[in-house]
């Protein structure tokens, strides 16, 4: 396989106000190109969306407003992991040899698609993602004995993180005793263990390794790709574990010759506070029954390894921008230019991203 | 590149009922299933669905319901060549050596949206696609001496050829007098020029060259591959020429190490009459001025060389469902298997898939 880097990136905001999707597409992808040495239009032969939005041929709009012809375009969709999906086809393309550069821009507005859980009806009436946030939240308190606190401490620690991001959806502290005492949504769940879902874009650009010379003087490579998709409904899912991300995680560790103790930042899926818990013990960074105090130690040492932008919580949870916008975050991290997030030395990052309950994962890991 | 097969094939009925596209997805996925020796469900690594619906996550349901857990799943939209993007999205992932067998399934319903071109504010209210259809046909008329009944006998030639596909949507033999006789509904187009919207599913089995051995006697290698996308607006266009398709057919042909000659049997878009002649030239089968005498010889000679499966027109236009349909109709002419519909000897066949008023093409070159 040909070895494929990130060679720009470029995001909008996040922000809780609707937004035409087409304007979120072309405005990263132009912050996105912006970012890049030595742009000609003519080099990118890609252009991949990721969106839950049901508008059609995004993939030729984007191309047109932003004045490229590719020879492929089009859209992916696999809800909250549509960039992820997205990304890792680009590099498919690349590493076969069929194209050389390819944009792959995400976009969501607030008010889009693919926020509730339709298609599950095995679920019965309850289709919003915060019945299964909520049982896993049960779950992993009786199982592992993780107390409320600990769970706070994740979306105080991703609020705080997110401070430092300036297109972060939150812009407020917030602390424990906040967490603990917001709204309840659920038996399990406050309103400020939630990610929000949100209008925002995030675009980055792929290239071969002989391109990537030309474009960037930092390409950060993907070293490391796994995904799994398990089930499509949550009542095949065992409430202890995310099966899928399990196996997603040994793939990419094993293309890209690592193990999870090599991991210096990464960016997993904080859909609700109980999964950054989950996510990083399934990616064997720490196991169930110590995530909690792993996450308070983070908390207390000002360590932002784990979800240095804010993660979905703090960051804000556009679906198909999310996946990207986690892969712009680790490629500044490994490319020293995080400003105040910077994780000092970072040479191997890692992104996970998911989708409905975890019933499927995506995991790549980047190197610089 | 990894050379890579098409190892099964799997379809349903093209009708103008509503349906399902879950059901229809499922229906002609296991009907590729069973195409296949000794199959084994844990074979295949990849699912992608395509298809315009707006349903989230398919390519998660799909598997779960035929029983698989791939490790990539998603769907892809590129309007009406969204089935030879996802083919050649597979393609990509097998060629590169990142999965070995994937599954392609498109299936659209009669009612489901991207028959509408919403997104091209150049069009004013004229977002059907006949406006453009009868903008192709005055120019070609005008500009290639094109007759009406050159253009009557293109319908009449697919829907006689449709007659002998058990799966076509139209069942009826149309003379070239019914054709130039039927309902008029644009000054250059009656509705016999037109293909229809229907519901229908079709799908593939890709292989790596390995796994194709172990499952198909008759593995068919996808050897040339070419896209292109000029524009998502339709007044960018040249109305006398499908210029992506040109630029498309010239990289599958130099990819394959053919030329248009070596061509012995092609589906190609005939989204209305005149899109099979422009279709036909850019493909470098015969010229504009010629492709109205070209395709009155094949009729007259009961020549099925160009959509013998009856083309859009006859076998109907399930838009995520035709780029694969068409490829499983030239998979079958290659391991002549496509009883009275056989172009005897077939070789080298080809198909050609565009999207809205070809302002993108795709084109893949198959040889046994």
């Amino acid at each position: 396989m040909n070895k494929v880097a990130i060679v720009g990136t470029g995001q909008t905001k996040f922000s809780k106000n609707d937004a035409d999707v087409e304007k979120l597409l072309f405005e990263s992808a132009n912050d996105c190109i912006k970012s890049v040495n030595n742009y000609d239009s003519n080099t990118i032969d890609g252009v991949l969306v990721s969106t839950n939005n049901n508008s059609k041929y995004l993939g030729a709009i984007l191309s047109e407003t932003i004045g490229i012809q590719p020879k492929i375009s089009h859209s992916i969709e696999h809800l909250c992991s549509s960039g992820t999906n997205a990304i890792i086809s680009a590099y498919a393309y690349i590493s076969s040899g069929m194209l050389d550069m390819v944009l792959v821009s995400g976009a969501e507005s607030a008010n889009n698609p693919g926020q509730v859980l339709e298609w599950d009806k095995s679920r019965g009436n309850l289709e919003h993602p915060i019945y299964w946030g909520t049982m896993l939240t049960k779950s992993h308190k009786r199982k592992f004995k993780t107390t409320e606190e600990e769970l706070a401490i994740v979306s105080a620690k991703n609020h705080k993180q997110a401070m430092d991001n300036p297109v972060a959806y939150s812009n407020q502290p917030r602390t424990i005793s906040e967490v603990m005492n917001s709204k309840q949504i659920t038996d399990d769940l406050r309103i400020l263990d939630c990610s929000r879902s949100c209008s925002g874009g995030s675009t980055i650009l792929l290239a071969s390794e002989e391109k990537a010379k030309t474009i960037s003087d930092q390409p950060i490579w993907i070293t490391g790709i796994g995904q799994k998709n398990t089930s499509a409904s949550f009542s095949k899912n065992n409430l202890e574990e995310i099966e899928s991300t399990k196996i997603a995680a040994n793939f990419a560790y094993k293309m890209a010759k690592i193990e999870s103790k090599n991991i210096d930042v990464a960016e997993v899926h904080d859909a609700f506070s109980v999964c950054e818990l989950m996510a990083i013990s399934e990616l064997g960074i720490t196991s169930n029954d110590k995530s909690g105090e792993f996450v308070r130690n983070l908390f207390n040492t000002e360590n932002r390894m784990i979800n240095p932008r804010g993660g979905l919580i703090g960051a804000g949870h556009p679906l198909g921008a999310t996946g990207i916008s986690q892969t712009i975050e680790i490629t500044k991290q490994l490319q020293d230019k995080s400003d105040k997030r910077q994780i000092s030395n970072a040479k191997t990052g890692l992104i996970h991203n998911m989708s409905a309950a975890g019933t499927s994962s995506s995991v790549m890991v980047l190197q610089n």
